[in-house]
């Protein structure tokens, strides 16, 4: 995150105090319609109750700014100190992550004063105007709070999917498609030696450093993601039952897991599909042309052979999506799911909509360096075992995306909002 | 649980209305200092929420009550009726146990509404006179509901034990212990031939009957529970080092789970011995004089052993018990903690403190039928791998308690408030 | 075993030389048909590699005989002293038992030498005139080795049939079944105050004293055990379908295991059900007649259910066995199957065929004491969690039982030879 | 494997005969001192027994080779067609690989006649002249003979470890160490647009087709490999207490493993540490300056961040490996352990010794299409969560190695011969 490099409008203490409050006030925003004891849930392995969420990142700037560059400033709860510590091992000892889910106390109404007392230090701290690296720490907090209200929006769901009586998060049905989602056209890159990574000329983390040279072969991109209806082709010609089509440790998943369909996926009583939304369950047939949503890194490859194709490296798709505008059905849009993209030229739903899973294993850039201290636990220490996504998700904030950006998780997680893009070589 | 002895006084509709006001009341009095948040906690998968044990003590009363006896009952939501069912497999299908962390909907005052929903449903039905065999099903639906007002006691204990901060369930500090427990005094019992099981006197459960006759060989009985100082005894005598002194399945836990103490005993960092309790940690040297609690089958029968003694079977239990009236540290009390003996002769401490285990599997007595229909699964079908524990505890309600009532869990198990009683054959 | 009260015929050296020299040579007589490398195979948790067991019994006559009564006795090979300790703590470390599969060295060969060595120095003890207590060792010795005897038998059962071949074990059909299982008589006993456990006629295990008396209800018991030809019946009508037939713990196991069936059975490409034996598989239709076998606590337990009747307690058994001679379809009739029961009066089938599982649990008698020392951990550190089987098997030898004889195992436990025989109270 | 570019001498059917006899006698030779039950151990879930690894391996020539291309061949027993098969899916059903312990039929005789049986229609065939295609069959068939012989002697060593009296594989002392490892030189190259994997100047997997460009910066390798020596400063230095030096799943693994040391260290009594090789315990004192071996990659990233270095990725290895002649402490050297470095210029031990964990995880290169039919299975498959490990072992058979070779491991890995040279970037 070379917090450092940070352009003149960001080193600005006075509009980082505007964005601080925006973003502050986004998480707690997405909050309004979840009771108290919505946020005690904590459904999966992966997933945190909201009311940790809330914590945590309060606990983030408490830890790395206030009581590192604020004289004197007194942590609203010296408890909380450890208490909502997630995976700073430098920082000392934590609760393990499946507790989370015993903490009736500290009280929601505590953990909202623990928010205000955050931001009022804060607010303090930038109206007095900060310094440069706290600025950079704050501008770090910031894309971390909008990670985790990504993952509260991912959390919740799982939680409303897990409670027997499926509870929706948001009032309204989703936008029914008008029409069929336009055919895939492929998009033609003559690859070459490119530079991939962090260019300076925003915030990033520290994984996107340092730019480097990375040589491509010529290769193609899908236009658009894959379907609903495309995915139930492949799942209707046998998808989950052809060992072939799937890696080894895949397949494995598939006969453990009992896997035959994507998470939240379900038939009704008469046999149709049905697919769990943040506004709850809806026919599949309404979401048909919508970017399948919820598969695994295997199942997006199984997918992408039995396609005869493949999906794209990650610098395949960053230097694809290095040119384009961020933009698209992200969070702002209110619309909490994803939808059949636009006709038009050049690649659609780069941005937003879902999650693309990539070919390429998580690992550091040539010459990485994690950040100094606890801060360098952000992100090196996951370089095992994880595939890298590339894009954001119809709950990912605008502004907290760039063509660099590496999502990561491992291959067999379904919960986030991830979906497959098909990729290939160069035409002959 | 023979239901249909019930003497004139029970089959009062009348009285009953008021027991059962006491007994609902008494329920949502114990859980008056808890959260919303409190309430979603499971913290082990023997525990369950605050919240669903006050909805399905409801459940219980309209699915056995109100939809079989009073005609056009209309259920609270027809949702609840397998959302809170607990294990009655001839009911039809019913969540998870360990689900039941999700159930942030409904959400407590909708619980509290059904809660009053049916207790107003009852309330006119026993106004209006109910028949005998309806009285019958709501005298077991007060036992069961008082079986789960001392789980939710011993459920929160967990909870709060789970969540790092410990919070405490009351206010107040346990009384200090004034003077040493008494000495253990041998109370002798000729045995013979003996009646055991349910005399018909009152309510009882099934697992109660039929009445039978066992033979007895002399023995005694100790005439107090066994202390933490006792228990301190054993421990730094290598209690949970020596092989020897267990059960084999009993080592292989003491192994297994890093067994060093009781459930709810630490160490602190000078070393000193503290105890969790409903009031907060407490110093093992308060209580070393009071009742050693939150230990499993295992570690009752190798401090016997190790004391060179026995376990009680059930059935000397009962008999040594069956003239004693109910009466000592039951919920009623208030302190929610086992307390020291009283000095005094023949049986101390035999109800109330703590559950004490016997040397007896659960297992049903000669001739006995389990209810029909759904309620047969209400004991029948846990008789086996489990134990027989007596005489209730300091979270026991008084009146749910006689001689011939048998709890039962298994030898593993904790989370309970149990004890040890130690037994021996006949002085020579 | 109260060893101690040996009649004159057992104190005799010189005849316990003779037995000595029969039992062990019975034991690999039984394994002379097996590869050295069928004799490494440890399929199931339960289970020991038929070498290991060769080797633990020559380790029993080396331990509590021949280390302790023969002066300058030099054992085998000092390493056996801890390699082929079962679970006797008190003699201290030994290798965990899954690693007992790990034992290619040292080879059969080494093994086989080791048992003659402690032959040799058996013969020359006994030549010499043991005494009296060294002979009661030495009859606990042989018992020991009888059971592990039994062992092999099951062991290797299960071997062959965990290896995708399926090897049988012996040559030869099973007889085939000439004509239908006579019907089920009940058999009637009034019960009353009984007197079970050792009556110091013979050899006995410590778990079968001491002698006391039991207050039995009025009892029938059914002439023979239920066949194979029942249990479908039972199957077909939904028995493992059904959870108000099963114990709660049993139908967990039917659904975590995927139950269908006893163990060994399966069915073949057209549908029909085979029963895999120790001469390979066999159609069901040519065992119908036969006892059913492999089937665990919980399944007989839920036939009963099913039935209309119950199981006998270990002590309804024991009163009812206790004037039968030892006789039956036991080792020695080289079947290594149960065989169709006879028709004729009273009760068939008591001694041999399968054990038969009781409705008691394992437990201490009243007055119960193991004996000193490591052999006290032979039995009674067993006494939870387990249920008693009385009768013996078609691999049980004749001179190993009598009708106090206590077998018992965890009741989801499938890999011995279990079946099934009805009890029911007094007809009315 | 681009099997098809074969060369000229290796498309003579003359010389493959002679190539084949070697190949296989060399497996067998490795098991010479083995007897039938130590073939038959199964001691880790990696692993498979001796038998099993004589008996696929010869599956695999009469699968892939003799039932395709030779008329009229009859497989020596139908049953081994799938009882032999390891992973290839799309040739049907297999057994399950933990039961590959169970095999003690067919017993070892029959699989030495089994090989008898391929051997001799192999050397008919290639006596005939057998097709170029079959040749390119014949030629995967010995590197995966090859890879076996490798993985029989790695599964023989756990075996022995697991087995109480760890016995020795080989007979003789490991050559002691005369003199220090010399000091680690930094080599350095330069990087640049470089040409990685298969040359077609031989033989080769799939995996490391097709030949492609990868774009290097400036680094540098250890000249030789690190030595126990030095990673016992590591572990001293606390290496297995501090979470900041290793990756988030490698620290818990750590913790959920205790590991405290390499895979077969243990301190013996006097608290030195001892390291158990094929030649049975040596003390580490005789082996501290041969190379650390049996680490995961886990371990092996902690110790070049320990060291302030990093691991190399698997481009920058080949790149400084594809101009070395093949060479070193490999198999045929018949000492089966790693041995200390020379001294000398350039980089030492790059083959044989230990396999190196590279930085690299398991993917395919650009254009990568796996071998039509089920021999597609054999690599692609597996490139998920697996790291790249290059260079081969001192059990790994010379012929079997190249630069390009890729092997892969889960990063937990450590039961493979498998060490560490450390990486860094250009010198400054």
């Amino acid at each position: 995150m070379p917090i450092g490099h940070a352009a003149g409008e960001q080193a600005n203490a006075g509009l980082m105090r505007v964005r601080f409050r925006e973003v502050r006030s986004a998480t707690e925003e997405l909050c309004r319609h979840l009771t108290a004891e919505d946020m005690m849930v904590q459904s999966c392995e992966e997933a945190s109750p909201t009311k940790w969420h809330l914590a945590h990142t309060s606990w983030f700037f408490e830890t790395f700014v206030l009581r590192e560059f604020v004289a004197g400033y007194r942590p609203f709860d010296e408890r909380f100190v450890w208490l909502f510590n997630s995976y700073y091992k430098a920082l000392g000892e934590m609760p393990e992550k499946k507790l989370r889910a015993s903490f009736s106390r500290p009280g929601l109404s505590e953990i909202l004063a623990f928010r205000q007392h955050v931001n009022q230090a804060m607010d303090r701290f930038l109206e007095a105007g900060a310094p440069e690296d706290a600025l950079d720490r704050i501008q770090l907090g910031l894309h971390h709070e909008q990670q985790h209200l990504e993952l509260i929006a991912t959390d919740i769901k799982h939680a409303f999917f897990t409670n027997p009586l499926h509870p929706a998060f948001a009032e309204g049905r989703l936008p029914a498609a008008e029409m069929p989602a336009p055919p895939i056209n492929w998009v033609s890159f003559e690859g070459g030696l490119v530079e991939i990574g962090d260019d300076e000329s925003e915030f990033c983390f520290d994984n996107e450093t340092p730019r480097h040279r990375v040589f491509l072969e010529p290769y193609q991109l899908a236009s658009r993601l894959t379907t609903c209806a495309e995915y139930l082709t492949f799942m209707e010609d046998g998808g989950y039952l052809r060992p072939e089509l799937w890696l080894s440790e895949g397949w494995d998943t598939v006969e453990r897991e009992h896997w035959q369909a994507p998470l939240y996926w379900r038939k009704d009583e008469a046999g149709r599909w049905q697919i769990f939304t943040l506004r709850g369950w809806q026919p599949l047939e309404t979401l048909s042309e919508t970017p399948v949503c919820h598969v695994s890194l295997f199942e997006a490859d199984a997918f992408a052979r039995w396609a005869g194709k493949r999906l794209a490296t990650e610098f395949e798709w960053e230097h694809a999506a290095s040119s384009l505008a961020i933009g698209g059905n992200l969070l702002e849009h209110g619309v909490l799911h994803p939808t059949s993209a636009a006709a038009g030229p050049g690649l659609q739903q780069v941005f937003g909509d879902v999650w693309e899973w990539t070919a390429s294993a998580y690992t550091g850039y040539p010459g990485y360096k994690p950040l100094p201290g606890a801060l360098g636990e952000y992100n090196g220490k996951f370089m095992s075992s994880q595939m890298v996504l590339r894009g954001g998700s119809c709950v990912t904030p605008a502004s907290h995306l760039r063509a660099s950006y590496r999502n990561f998780f491992q291959p067999a997680t379904r919960w986030q909002f991830s979906g497959i893009r098909l990729a290939d070589g160069a035409s002959e």
